[in-house]
């Protein structure tokens, strides 16, 4: 066999992460260096925005993207509804740990961003972002000067994702439960309020914007509600057993809380369960779909396989 | 003469504002049923929302709109701009009033959001009303299905307005220059971005739904920056000698609090003439118009004629 001869590579998962990672990152500089110089809003919005994080919201709109494009052309916007997705949940994340809601003084092993600035400037800079992550999907639209239709339907998607039918009302329902002993069916519906609504938005958007065909859109919905669950369900598995050093941070704490969590209501061993049923489904939903998903059903496994 | 000969009525400023208040309070009831029920967040978006105020801002869009329109089907869809408008305005005060800013427990008489509910739950009512705005203006887009790049292009004329090229900017430097003397120019420019950016979107968005000529906007938008300003030194004014009942606050606050205020920096009087120049020029600045314009023009003259 000559050393020229095709040989199929199996998908490689984490070189794919990493070089989507950093194509998002760049892409969010970009968008960062339309922000006013010398000013400390730009300040604490970049020291929130590029202070790591895994990119799973943009990873996720770009191979859904990729998934289902039929307009190679169209490619070049789902880096901007990818990016806008990112300021969404870095400005979800900066509100949430104000010291009115979550008072947390560490996020990914820094200073949080009211702490490394302070509490009005870190309110005003999740402010910023929100709003410039409209900004960028309409100036990405306006740019583009094609297919505003697909712009429209996008930003009411991630609009309805991120305020009162979605995230929002997420963070008031998971404030509102501390303390308190909530059903699985309300500890679920919260959660998919909570990050649910923003991923399926991702994966939605990411393919409406490539011109996806509307049949192939449910069965992404059904793939973004699963993995986003099981997302969650391995976040409340990693609190309980997870490698503290690998992590970044502390374990144990949701316990310490008292937190409503999948291994609090379900146990331990019908948490993981669930988590790979979760998956399971969600794989199941990209049956339909030929190996341009291959980096969405990667991301799926890896959901439950992380050890992050 | 008969009593039935036509006899011109002047243009009567106090109905139009009333009628106008209460059309886009409509509006605003229209959009707070699509909020979900038995919500904290909806209780308290509710309260901030319709707890009064001028409604200054989308009273602006509907008369460009008015002043400008060549179609009557595009009409409709100004309503919702005015709302979106209205309600990026009361998420702005909803934070601008938090203890972390400018700490405020009143607000037209009645408890701030924060002391009338809680801190996290006045965050997020923010949050949601800031989403909920991009939410009614893409879902109005998406509804109306014409005119996709007027609706696009007031997104981003509204997203850039309300960020870090506008408002959020201007709150920052406003919280900054506290207790600091800053000179004319900074003052203008810190006003320019906190209230005048989203006062000319208001006007320019209801003009371009409208279907207004490009080459009547540079003339909307002279006029929306001289009101808007001369708004903010009308307000510092009335701030030391308005009649405290009339304006339903304290005044002589300004004062106390040694914040940067035309007064301080021009005096009484000659900030009483700067206004009067202000208004002037967005008078000439409607020149070009018909009679159709007749509220723009008596809204800028309530402007400084205004004794609350």
């Amino acid at each position: 066999m000559d050393s020229f001869s095709y040989e199929p590579h199996p998908f490689n998962l984490s070189e794919y992460l990493k070089c989507k990672k950093a194509y998002v990152e760049n892409g969010l500089s970009m968008v960062l260096k339309g922000f006013p110089q010398n000013s400390r809003i730009t300040d604490a919005a970049t020291y929130a925005l590029m202070s790591g994080g895994k990119r799973l919201r943009p990873i996720l709109c770009i191979a859904a993207a990729e998934a289902v494009s039929t307009d190679d052309s169209a490619m070049d916007g789902v880096l901007w509804a990818a990016c806008a997705l990112e300021m969404i949940h870095t400005y979800s994340l900066i509100h949430d740990d104000l010291p009115a809601m979550d008072n947390d003084e560490l996020r990914r092993g820094k200073p949080t961003c009211h702490v490394a600035f302070d509490e009005a400037t870190a309110i005003l800079a999740g402010d910023a972002l929100l709003t410039m992550a409209f900004e960028v999907l309409s100036a990405a639209a306006n740019k583009q000067r094609k297919n505003p239709v697909r712009w429209l339907r996008i930003m009411e998607l991630i609009a309805r994702a991120s305020g009162v039918h979605g995230m929002v009302e997420g963070q008031m329902r998971d404030i509102g439960s501390e303390g308190e002993s909530i059903s699985l069916e309300s500890l679920k519906k919260m959660h998919r309020l909570k990050t649910g609504a923003l991923i399926e938005a991702s994966v939605c958007s990411g393919a409406i914007i490539a011109g996806g065909k509307r049949s192939l859109l449910d069965h992404l919905r059904t793939y973004a509600i699963n993995i986003g669950l099981a997302f969650q369900v391995v976040d409340d598995i990693l609190n309980v057993e997870g490698d503290p050093v690998r992590l970044g941070k502390s374990v144990g704490t949701d316990k310490l809380r008292n937190k409503n969590t999948y291994p609090s209501l379900l146990g331990l061993s019908e948490s993981k369960i669930f988590a790979k049923k979760l998956v399971e489904i969600a794989l199941q939903a990209l049956d339909v779909f030929d190996n341009r998903s291959d980096p969405l059903r990667a991301i799926a496994r890896y959901v439950i396989d992380r050890k992050k």
